[in-house]
């Protein structure tokens, strides 16, 4: 069994990752000169970031890697709530930890300019200029059949073993959708790291992307209990 | 084992999220600048949406998400008949509503233009210009290969557990090929959603996407229990 | 234990599957205007072919779909020589009707153009102008380790299911590094169909692609037996 | 059990496979007109060069491909020391042999260019201009993280069979951040290769590329065993 300090170090090495990865794909690869990966390259990176921390550190803290995930399985039975502070914090201080060093690499180059860093935003903050209301429907949505897609692929009748695949190409899937709607949050730490480094619009609107996915997996967990358990 | 409210519900969330996840990245993220997903992307969401589903909701309805899907498991010996009405009608209305919420995000920004808003179609309304002849052709070829790796790829005999990874990449594959012809459908319910919410010409040529789909569906069950069933 | 002729049906459909999908993409979507997937797609859309095809027909013939596959096979020690012309018979059949039916879906629009309807070939006909000497030289490597990873990934010792996975990404890859040099091959039955129904010159210089794909595979299969074999 | 030569020759072909693979496609692919790769295939390339290698030859040596990692794993307590000479000169002796061979195709064309052949720089020969600082904090931190993601996708308690989908998708995801900023090693014998038949400036930061990532991958290994093991 693995200990409190296992758990929260897998947590937030985790997040890390996730946060580094994908958001280290967006701000230093997206956008280069011809040969930039585009939205196409950062939302394979968030996905590969979960999916590789999913077999890498879940045996060990069952992978969230998301305060949003934690409370929608806390609400799903497969956690306990207990144990939610504890992994909260470790979530949030690796994805800060992760938007440091990112910020360390995007800069050190003369003329650097981190742009937007990565951040997560609604109307003219969104990529694509979408509003609040769409944001907030993208974010709930979306963060929602996240949660179904954990709980249903790690449930007992799953296939054993392809979790983390089908979990991490689910958060691919969600950024090809959603990064023109607002830059794909789904994960308040993602959102939180990013903000503290960059432009200060970020800050402001990070409380949307705390309450929307939050929202969103407390629903995608409810819908799984109600008509999808097999317990 | 699973009730029908549960194996109802499975496919209504299954194709809602085929149709949101497909379709959504088609509207909102294909064609965005510089930085768009292009067909690549669009084909990897429509493939990862039922590789999610499958691993998730597999184990509840068997993870159809398509009414030819499910005719097709029908004539080949996989599916219930009598079961058919409720799972057409359950994925029918999950593509719908997942047509609704894309309709409800992607004209949430001022001046929203929908564009043709993923509907199928062929002749001026084939991506391409491909006429009904190569739409036709098209569409029954490549069901009629979806089912055949559906079916070979949760045989018996297959290797147990990749079937979703299999089916999910085949569906990757078929989007790979064919958007240019006919925006690809290869499933009635995904082609019925968007035609109720965009441009009027999607209505009247929505019969060629439930006949062909239905008609390659059939062929391919019928070429796999002719040539290469195990049973 | 599958039959005679469920062995050439699975091999016929697979080749038809392989050049269908892999040539199909590349005809079709590869350069559409602005959203076109480009070479990264239709190398994906290659390796897809044998993935799905391997999951889904792999248990009844083996799921080669290539001749060179088939003649290496054979040397090392997995398959039996006498079964050669039957699946070579079956690969080529399947490529041809592939062709043909891609040849009616390209040409199913008004003004039609199929280029070089996605054929190898080297020096002027090469896609990056490369001459017969690389051509070769990048036949026979690449078809070389892919024998290495078939006969790797497919050992006893193997992680048992993930061959189909490995094997097709192999071809992804081997696309992703090649199609500049001769739009890759490393598989005579997928070079014979297009070359029907294209440009004159494929033809003619046909025979490079069923020479080095052959001694590629060839050398791979030795090169296993001598240095790596468990056997 | 595998004798030395055969772990030998597996490291070798792997590491010939993993540069061939990753710098083939860099070289030939990545710009070329219209429908080239770009950092997107350059990446996945690299990635399905070890997940191909790990399904095929991992069951033989380990799967290493890389003196980092051979490495990290001696420190990681999953690697004898005393290997280590034997593995890094194989390792080192395929990756030359694969720059050879890619040398001699990308050399068999009418004008061809080579231009950076695919070797690591910085500053100057960064591809986005980053200085010493940003390559050496990219290379030393997503070595670790490698190390960590190696050492726990094969612990006792990680899914069988799933550790080589996982590594290879991890290179591809380390690429997706850091091709812009040193092309991206985390493998000095991936750097060494093309460096002997590249632009001059690629020999004298050669040592950038032995230094951080060998030193990225002992502090992965030494956080996995301080903060992760089950051992």
């Amino acid at each position: 069994m693995p200990t409190s300090l296992q758990k929260w170090s897998a947590e937030f090495l985790g997040t890390f990752w996730l946060t580094l990865g994908g958001c280290g794909s967006a701000v230093l690869a997206a956008a280069f000169p011809q040969l930039g990966i585009g939205f196409v390259g950062v939302s394979l990176a968030f996905g590969l970031t979960v999916l590789t921390g999913a077999y890498a550190l879940g045996p060990i803290s069952g992978g969230h890697f998301n305060p949003a995930v934690s409370v929608g399985l806390a609400l799903g039975g497969r956690f306990k709530a207990s144990e939610l502070p504890g992994y909260v914090v470790a979530q949030v201080l690796g994805a800060i930890a992760a938007a440091g060093v990112l910020y360390l690499i995007a800069t050190g180059k003369p003329g650097a300019d981190i742009g937007g860093f990565a951040t997560n935003g609604y109307g003219e903050h969104s990529p694509g200029g979408y509003g609040l209301m769409a944001a907030v429907v993208t974010e709930v949505v979306l963060t929602a059949i996240f949660l179904i897609v954990i709980l249903g692929a790690t449930a007992k009748r799953a296939a054993s073993g392809f979790g983390g695949l089908a979990i991490g190409l689910c958060l691919t899937l969600i950024h090809l959708i959603s990064i023109p709607v607002t830059n794909t949050s789904v994960n308040p730490a993602r959102s939180t790291g990013p903000a503290l480094f960059g432009p200060a619009y970020a800050l402001s609107e990070l409380w949307v992307f705390w309450a929307a996915p939050i929202a969103g997996a407390l629903l995608g967990a409810a819908i799984y209990r109600a008509l999808l358990s097999d317990d």
